[in-house]
């Protein structure tokens, strides 16, 4: 579907008809540093064709535009430069990152978005663009720039989500109670796994943005993506760290689990030697023998019962008292 | 054996006497743009060595194109560009990754394919850039990109396979049933460590081949190998991702062994719990003292037993509050 | 707030009125060879922005300066320099590494530093610096570089306390008290991590300053770089090492946890062993056989009793000759 | 000793007499495209230093040739080429990987061939080359190159014979028999590693052949040795590979274990049931009470005999069915 | 304190009066090709600064020679190159690596050693070079090649000690005894550690030597350097695989730990059914029924203790059978 389309001149949005959706498909003739952007949101294979033959996009591009398996990449067909973002978002009822897309076209004097699932909203990326003509007046670029900051800051978000999540976990690990924390620190793994895919890929395309590479970028505008390519790095430390620190989480863990087995094992033995005992010494009063002076005292069955308890308290303060338990 | 032999003239096939055996060694006269393509399936050394002498193909490649155990790679001998490919296909009923091979000689006027083993269908392929004459018109290099293409889209299939086996491997990893994974994980590991073998030393010749490096190789040619490329790293980053996941699981199942054998022993302890203490209690009725004065009891008997289950009904009530069991 | 602000010429701080605040927005005439340092500590937005409009600063290197969260980068914006270090303090009460962060500007005739929480204190810096006219005759570098030397001392102080900490953990481990060394494992490693994070990126720009690449540093200051750089190596060496060996005590505290429950488990079984036998010798002499003749031996009952504690004691040789305890 | 010495001329031996050990020392006069082969194993100081003075080696090169504990490694001395080449072969009896060396100095008309211990017998390798006088022709390069080819080849035999070792300890870890694999583990990765120590450093060297950027490599000598480098990266891979099928094959092993013993923890915890519940029984009717109705039925022994195996039975289906055993 | 002090004309030494300790602090005039050796030993801060004086030595360096925790570094300051090597040796009775440090300043006419603490000899390596007029001929170059070779084989002889140590503890985790290898392994990797961080950081200077890409050093020292290169990758080599076989015996190590503790068990449990069964059949012959044939046979005891007994000895035979001991 086509969410929007509109022309700008001089960073200002020229009105267009936008509600004739047959305009989306016509390429409006611009004057020199304007530009039109349309906004497509999980466009059929036909709108998508016919931005295609508007624009003249290269057929390869289009393709991937239209699935939304892409891995994150940075490529040029010719003028024209073809963007895969993903978005990331943390669904706070899950702990879970999900993941869409957003497919950029960035010509000379056009920028095509092609947005798929949820995620980050570009109608309000326009409007809060929109309110900053000087921003808009750098041309695509600029706009390029502002989708791929916002998706960033996006990342950013996540990050920050998983940080909460890992540190719950490190509390869990490391409380006294029985917790079995595999399955919660295999699915966070699985999640970093997910933003990091997202992440990495960006790094070196941005990192060319920022040393202005790439021609089409002017110095001032590289000076921004310097911005975002230093976000990038603080968002792939952060999931780095989190990694490894789950890694050692988890070892820990594993220490945890064996250290509690052990202090389950003298605690059993313990408990057995509290009830082993005693019963010896009531097989010992069970013996037939015709000579056994206790068996005919008046007080033999009470002191026998005292013997055991005896016995069983000096052991359990022994255990105690010798660190066992 | 030689399975096909044709001539493409501006992308369209020109008919030959395919069934001329003889033909298939003999090099059909082309004219400028056209190329003849050679299919070869398992050919005998006799076979190949014909071919070998009127292609003048280098005597290494030669070797290299009869023995079905090379690794992938892409060599120049002169002007002809030898490749070697690993055809993977993933087999349902035993879970497993099988491979094959397809050497690939491109000449600037003729290609030779030589399969060994299953997997990939080159007539089939032939068959389908048969309709696309456009394509065919730019040559063997065409014809490269199309068998490129077509071998990559298998490992994009193999890893769809593999990503649901290890879906199944979590899955049964973290059910509460006692399973033993390991064999499996290990067998999933070996089967991407194949895949990984496949696809890794592919990566750099499609990025020379994608920046347009190597000569022979035109700007809108590169294009399509850029596809390629961008799709074998996608296939390599889900081979990663999926190793990684497998080791993460593995530990995982290693820390709920762990964990199952902690509550194993607590439930076995509290079994012998509920045996040895009345037995206990059997054991102080057994003895042998004049003065009990429980034994002389009418209902001395059941208030016994009615003892033994007592105390373990208390002891199995306190093992479930305390969290025990 | 604005701490601190002067010209120095030639080496020589200028009196300047720093009690009225006002001057602190005021750029002062510079002469050839001159330079003013202003030093701001946790300032608000509008202070930072006046600053910014006096000294002409570029709004994303401000936007940085005024957040207390960025990783360590050098950046060049136009011909000022723009650094972020992370200065580190390690907390003896708690074992902890604090972190604070110092941003610089450094412009041909001007200096601002601005620093965030606590950590190293800028105002002792200074006064040490203005002792050493033929440093900060040098002009702008040579205050950058004094105060990056200072921050990376810091590092190198935190590196050793940190020794400390993983010497004690050794220690710990491999003594034979039952310890539970995860939790202090983890948490050091979780130090460890942060000290790299503020180390390595400066590992890179500080290699740069110390071979002369960046403009505006000439071989001499150069040469003094090359000093910070190579106290930056030391450190981060000391720290891959803390990390590498803490990994291996980890890995030994897992094994002697199992040693240890194989130690305990012999000790249960031998403990066992001495109660179950006496306890079969008890149940034997409780048969009800007519002819048992020790029964009706004068001294059957000591008899019984000294076999029990016979047959225990060689038990127990046994058990300790043959290296079971 | 002194081996063998010939000269060889447009690639055929040149009858020289052999016998006379003092010609070993004289260096033959070589027309062009001629060259000399010595030929040398184990030899002692003294013949090696003869034959340096002879063709004016380097004694820092000579030096390494009389030892044979150098790492692999390609050295250029003037227009003088020094190898060092591992050689490797398996030995079946104790599944060790044996390991010898051979140093090649490689003049413009002269190569020199010293062996240390076993392993590849160059005698062969020279009768062989003499067989192909096409080969010979091309000089000393062709040599090296036999030599490199016969050595890699060897690489391949014997990682074929680990790749065997690897499937039976695959094979011995995944079967439901008790094994110890770690020490066989242990050894194969202590070979691997001695395998890699041979074939990683010669990668390089190799890689620098193959692309003939050494001066004394023609274009067509550099395909050759683009095959060799290529063989040795297949032994590479193999190799990778079963140290990282050996990690994974322990982690199994491992996980294994632990599940062993919780099998045999629950088969104990089941077999003592069986004891301990008719023990109970047993010490229920050895209690002395008046009115135990039971101890006086005419069947009243086998009644709790019969009692005792039912309960055992029930016991025994019940562990069967809940999964237990 | 100045050890030694000398002039080298053409070689040889010329006769100083080393008595004079204020010589060693003066400049000797020094001919074309000549230059003069000042060694010091644990020198004073003043020592070192008047000869920092009498041979302008840059301050920073002279600052790194008076700390002995340098890291080992190479750096040029004007036409004076400054050393930093760490001298290893092994400590037979304990078992440790011990460290040293060698400071070497390499001027154009003059050489300066800084030894701190133990290890190397300087005085005998002074010496042993004095015999050699042809190698001290090529001046201030030679020693410092001398000194880096001498230097470079201690560290071989250190990791042909740490080699046998690995050995032992290989044998003392394979042999049948149960030993806690943890803290030999931890140690040995902590040694491990510290020589690598005394050889890695020399490898890349020594390269730069060996490659004669300094000034100063011509392509024959640079031949020299070479070996020593070679030298230190083969210790390199040496301790990166002692560090992997140590990784892998300590998983074997915790492997066999598990492997003993499922035996310990299983002994454990077969030793508890010889006794438990045996206390059931008592259990049954104290049983109080009437009617109980056996109680009333003249051998009724016999047979009970031989029916335990036999019972036992079936049990026995058939865990040995089984393979469950």
């Amino acid at each position: 579907m086509i969410v929007d389309n509109a022309l700008y001149h001089e960073g200002v949005r020229v009105p267009l008809d936008d509600g004739d959706p047959s305009l989306g498909h016509a390429r409006v003739p611009c004057g020199r540093g304007d530009f039109q952007w349309v906004g497509l949101h999980d466009p059929t294979d036909e709108e998508l064709q016919q931005i295609a033959t508007t624009f003249d996009l290269h057929p390869l591009a289009v393709e991937d535009a239209g699935d939304s398996h892409q891995r994150p990449k940075v490529e040029r067909y010719g003028d024209t430069l073809f963007l895969v973002l993903k978005t990331l978002w943390y669904v706070d009822e899950d702990d879970a990152v999900e993941t869409g897309e957003i497919n950029l076209f960035i010509g000379p004097d056009f920028v095509i978005t092609v947005r798929h699932g949820q995620g980050i909203n570009l109608g309000t990326a326009r409007r809060d663009l929109e309110q900053r003509a000087q921003v808009l007046e750098h041309g695509p670029m600029a706009v390029m720039y502002a989708i791929c900051d916002r998706v960033v800051d996006e990342y950013e978000k996540v990050g920050a989500s998983l940080e909460i999540d890992v540190d719950e976990v490190e509390e869990s690990v490391f409380s006294p109670a029985r917790t079995d924390d595999s399955v919660r620190i295999y699915t966070l793994k699985r999640e970093i796994a997910e933003v990091r895919r997202a992440v990495m890929p960006l790094r070196e395309p941005m990192r060319r943005f920022a040393s202005a590479e790439l021609s089409g970028i002017d110095e001032q505008t590289a000076t921004y993506f310097r911005d975002v390519s230093d976000h990038l790095h603080r968002v792939s430390e952060v999931i780095d760290n989190l990694d490894v620190l789950l890694s050692t989480a988890f070892d820990a863990h594993l220490a945890r689990i064996s250290v509690q087995q052990n202090e389950d094992m003298r605690k059993i033995s313990a408990g057995a030697a509290l009830i082993v005992v005693p019963t010896l010494i009531a097989g010992i009063y069970g013996m037939n023998f015709d000579q056994m002076p206790e068996l005919h005292w008046t007080y033999g069955y009470p002191f026998a019962i005292a013997l055991m308890v005896g016995v069983s308290s000096v052991l359990l303060w022994f255990f105690k008292k010798s660190g066992w338990l």
